[in-house]
């Protein structure tokens, strides 16, 4: 990212804090946000790289929203004018016809400064950002879009559960999906070091939980094993070097490989994995720490198709649903 | 190291290219070199962070050439001034009085430029470097030093085994010590991509041939053993991560994982080895593929000490000779 932005996120000592999320308008199934939930409004634009986008990618796929809300893929590679559609032909998302992720957000803001970020769902017609509120997008699409949900949907955010899923996800955020980068961006030893110590004592608390029951909370996929999924799943591929965390890799902790490999072989996960994207993007976005902008040809990543022996917890992952075909 | 002198040491398709050793003269049994081996006349000066170093520091312990020659530590973080004395009183060596190595070039010769290295060979009266030339000094030691030697030291290049030793140092040397260097040194895809499938190659024929049998050439460790232990024990902690040499760690190549352990776990080897020296280094002088100098607190080491059961293999690590004390 560019230098300016990198610093204004940086604190004196040298800790990453993260901008907050500035477009926090939400889409409703009743329509009194002013933001309506309904097909062929809105256009959910994603980096398959990011853990944040990827979230929304596979929620949107086990709930089966391809039809009612369409989605734009960016370049893995940000440049200083940021997510670029350059996968598209003529450079141009083909449904809102920008080039730029920053163009939306001008178009919602003009004064706008921050960091341009994925997931964001635009309004076709207008072109703009209506939301970049990772935490809430997910959610909604759960429970404001229920009624596009296609048959057989899974309860990823079902009420009795919500306490229990909101506490999980905040410890998860914290100290992994957000301490990964706490360790990577860090610019002092002792800010990396204490990034690192809480990612890796919370690694090993998610371990001892998910040492007898298959899913984090219940006994069915939900919206807490997504968000902890898509941190998992690019752990050795590049947070164990390029960001530094590294005291083992996720295929030396036992338990949650086994659990990450049970849910990248289940439908709506795995398929929704580019780890082309995921390294292209690190290792060559982030010139503060791999200014060479190389690309790792590693890890050999034949593991993740291996047997995992979980099924013997029990649970089902779709519950009384089905998975996404 | 100094962006010019890394300049110096790359080619224009982004390989990196090992200078030449430029101090190339003997110390000999029968001192027709003109420098005789003698106790008490030469300084050995390394880093504890350097595989080149490390086989001349093991090689001196095997031996039990500790009481004939000396042995000076640099500091294990080179600045613009390179390896510098800093951990001794006053910052300089004790025996030779400089505060850096440089000194000790320079009065060698006052023309040099290149990149002054350790491990290298001082003539203490004349405070200059006599050697730096790390592949005949190890072997020098087992041979022009012999009168010197410990009661019960091992043959580590033994006469009827030279010439397979010396093959396997030739590509163990080409593919994997001066491999990872390629590897973390390249500036183009193509130049380390190059690398890594070299090293790889190198390391899957290694796991072959140590597969039913416990050291790389005969029954007992030699030379070979040596300079192929310098760079495994670096692997994970350096060249897995800040080279990507990231197909797999050394933890998760079974055999080699093996047979390193059980080096490391042989008097001489492991009982060599700072990690903290070698973290340091790499991490803290590399500006140019680590700007941050953050020092990763991985990996866990833990498994170094742990059984490896090679003794099954058979082999005697010291053959008719005893353990260093």
């Amino acid at each position: 990212m560019a230098e300016a932005q990198f610093k204004a996120e940086t604190s004196t000592r040298g800790e990453w804090v993260r901008q907050a999320n500035r477009f926090t308008e939400r889409i409703t199934a009743d329509g009194s946000s002013g933001w309506p939930a309904q097909p062929d409004r809105y256009r959910l634009v994603v980096s398959l790289a990011c853990p944040w986008a990827h979230r929304s990618v596979i929620v949107r796929r086990l709930l089966g929203l391809e039809d009612a809300l369409s989605m734009g893929i960016v370049d893995p590679i940000r440049d200083r004018r940021g997510w670029r559609f350059t996968l598209d032909p003529q450079g141009k998302d083909p449904v809102t016809k920008i080039s730029f992720l920053s163009q939306a957000y001008l178009r919602a803001d003009l004064e706008f400064r921050g960091r341009c970020t994925v997931p964001a769902i635009l309004d076709v017609a207008e072109g703009r950002v209506v939301t970049n509120d990772y935490p809430q997008l997910t959610l909604d699409l759960s429970t404001e879009w229920a009624k596009y949900h296609r048959n057989g949907a899974p309860q990823l955010y079902p009420e009795h559960l919500r306490t229990e899923i909101d506490e999980i996800n905040a410890v998860v955020y914290a100290d992994v999906n957000n301490g990964v980068y706490r360790c990577g961006f860090a610019t002092s030893q002792e800010a990396y070091e204490e990034a690192f110590e809480r990612l890796f004592a919370r690694l090993d608390w998610l371990s001892e939980h998910l040492a007898d029951r298959r899913y984090l909370v219940g006994d069915t996929i939900t919206e807490a094993d997504v968000r902890l999924f898509t941190t998992l799943v690019r752990f050795d591929a590049v947070y164990h070097g390029h960001f530094k965390c590294n005291r083992q890799k996720l295929a030396e902790m036992p338990i949650l490989w086994a659990y990450a490999r049970d849910l990248f072989q289940t439908p709506g996960f795995g398929d929704t994995v580019d780890f082309d994207h995921i390294k292209r993007h690190y290792y060559a976005t982030h010139d503060q720490i791999n200014p060479t902008k190389i690309v790792p040809v590693g890890p050999d990543l034949s593991g993740w198709r291996t047997p995992h022996g979980r099924e013997a917890l029990g649970g089902k992952p779709f519950g009384t649903g089905t998975p996404p075909g």
